[in-house]
């Protein structure tokens, strides 16, 4: 679904092209590019052609690099050591991931230390968790448990748990969704918080695969509650992200592959907004009469900017 | 969760507690009861105090019984058996599961015999397929099948999968959203069939599971499509029902113990409807503000009909 920019025909009433007219604009009203990783830097464990070169490129103009990204299944540290293997030098404070969020999210909220937390998810929450000072259940270690459902069953859960954190989890199962659903139905007050809300994500090279808003949509039909989004287009990171870069909204550009996560998330943040075709959204998407949601930019890739900036 | 007949003072603007007074009217006004099995009949395997009792005394009335369930893990023939071994004679014929709607579905809708249907619950779906002539894949047989997630992964499907049938499934796991939802998205005209969309179930004595609408949910936001509801509220399964009794809906009472699924089913099709408080409906959940559907009558379980036609 990779487009070369040349390809890149979508029109829409205000999205324009990113132009060699346009760019230098773009570039002069922007100290600080937000970059989604998933279909944006690469695909899978794939890093999409050019990238490398255009964030040198941006680097070398003064601009702040930042990483948003609704993938839950690493954390932060874990990101910049992908980032790493991919010969890209990212430092963990350049990372923001919907993992590190919902850890962040209990932070702000005063979430007390000896409640529990569990987690319908990856490794990634479960070591934010930790390093915010939390004590995390289930994830991983939950994802081969079976239930036998006999009749004098009686399923036990942890009455200390105080948040549930659901995200995409490979390992979903019914012993989670009853755990999970247990503690948000019967402990009093217990939260129950979302990463991120995606269909669907390219986990491999070549395929979609199921998002966590397959695992929060199970959770939601379940305990009938709606949960807390912390990752896109949820804007509660913003808070972190302008502490640390001290930069003003406006003067942001987010880069991304997803109208209803990237560019919502942006366009409510007041960034300027540039979308990609190298992952989730076609032009025939963008240009789809049901959509709604329109970038300022698209292009067909992020080395783009880099093409167009040159000779 | 049981109550007695005597502790059920719900209230609404429409529903009557079932009375002395009232039964002979209901009872003289009716010629077929159906019955929801979950949280009425019995609860995980344990029968409901005296519903032997009742409904031989229903039958001694002269009144047809008729069986209607959202439970999807067994066919009907397992659900004779499962009444048979609570020593209850009920024929296959007065059976009607949503694994058997589901089926019924797919040949009143001329699906093709050389079209295969995935699977993603149990093994009643699986048997109501192949009773009706068709070749169904998954079920259980996916139960324990796990994804790589390796960049290079590609993951197949069965191109001639033409329907993919969606259920309450304890082994739900990853690889059947995916399987599911990559033949709901890329097999052309690739029907997408729920038996239900119940929240939760009784399948154990004495807690509530996640139901068919958890796997129904998870799909929905995978594929980001509505299925085809089959099982209750949804009256598709009536017409099967009216071929066998010849009995007019108006001439039916409803028994069941959810609102949104049995009440709305009996009052969709015509029927009288009776909520029970022997399942997952409280007195106060009834009484609800925000609880738009009211049935004709309530009562604490089953076989207050049998203590309040007794001297």
């Amino acid at each position: 679904m990779e487009s070369d920019s040349s390809t890149a025909t979508a029109d829409s009433s205000t999205a324009k092209p990113l132009s060699r007219d346009n760019l230098g604009g773009l570039l002069d009203s922007v100290d600080a590019f937000l970059f989604d990783c998933d279909g944006v830097i690469w695909r899978g464990d794939s890093l999409i052609d050019g990238v490398a070169e255009t964030l040198s490129f941006l680097r070398s103009k003064g601009k702040k690099l930042v990483f948003v990204t609704n993938n839950s299944r690493k954390s932060r540290r874990q990101y910049s050591k992908k980032f790493q293997s991919l010969a890209i030098s990212v430092s963990e404070d350049e990372i923001f991931t919907s993992s590190f969020a919902a850890a962040m999210f209990l932070r702000v909220n005063n979430f007390p230390q000896d409640k529990k937390v569990y987690v319908v998810g990856g490794e990634g929450i479960l070591e934010e968790l930790q390093l915010a000072g939390y004590t995390g259940l289930g994830g991983p270690e939950d994802g081969k448990k079976v239930v036998d459902l006999k009749s004098d069953e009686i399923f036990e859960h942890d009455k200390s748990v105080g948040a549930v954190v659901v995200g995409l989890d490979p390992q979903i199962n019914y012993y989670k969704l009853q755990y999970g659903s247990l503690c948000i139905r019967e402990n009093p007050g217990c939260l129950f918080v979302a990463t991120n809300r995606d269909a669907a994500g390219h986990l491999t090279r070549s395929q979609e695969w199921p998002g966590a808003g397959a695992m929060v949509a199970a959770m939601c039909a379940v305990t009938q509650k709606e949960p807390i989004v912390v990752g896109k287009p949820s804007t509660f990171l913003m808070e972190f992200l302008l502490q640390k870069f001290n930069i003003d909204c406006s003067r942001m550009c987010m880069v991304g592959d997803r109208l209803d996560t990237d560019i919502l998330f942006g366009q409510s943040a007041g960034c300027k907004t540039l979308l990609v075709f190298s992952g989730c959204t076609s032009p025939s998407l963008l240009q789809d009469p049901s959509n709604k949601i329109h970038p300022d930019y698209y292009a067909g890739k992020v080395s783009d900017i880099l093409q167009l900036s040159g000779p």
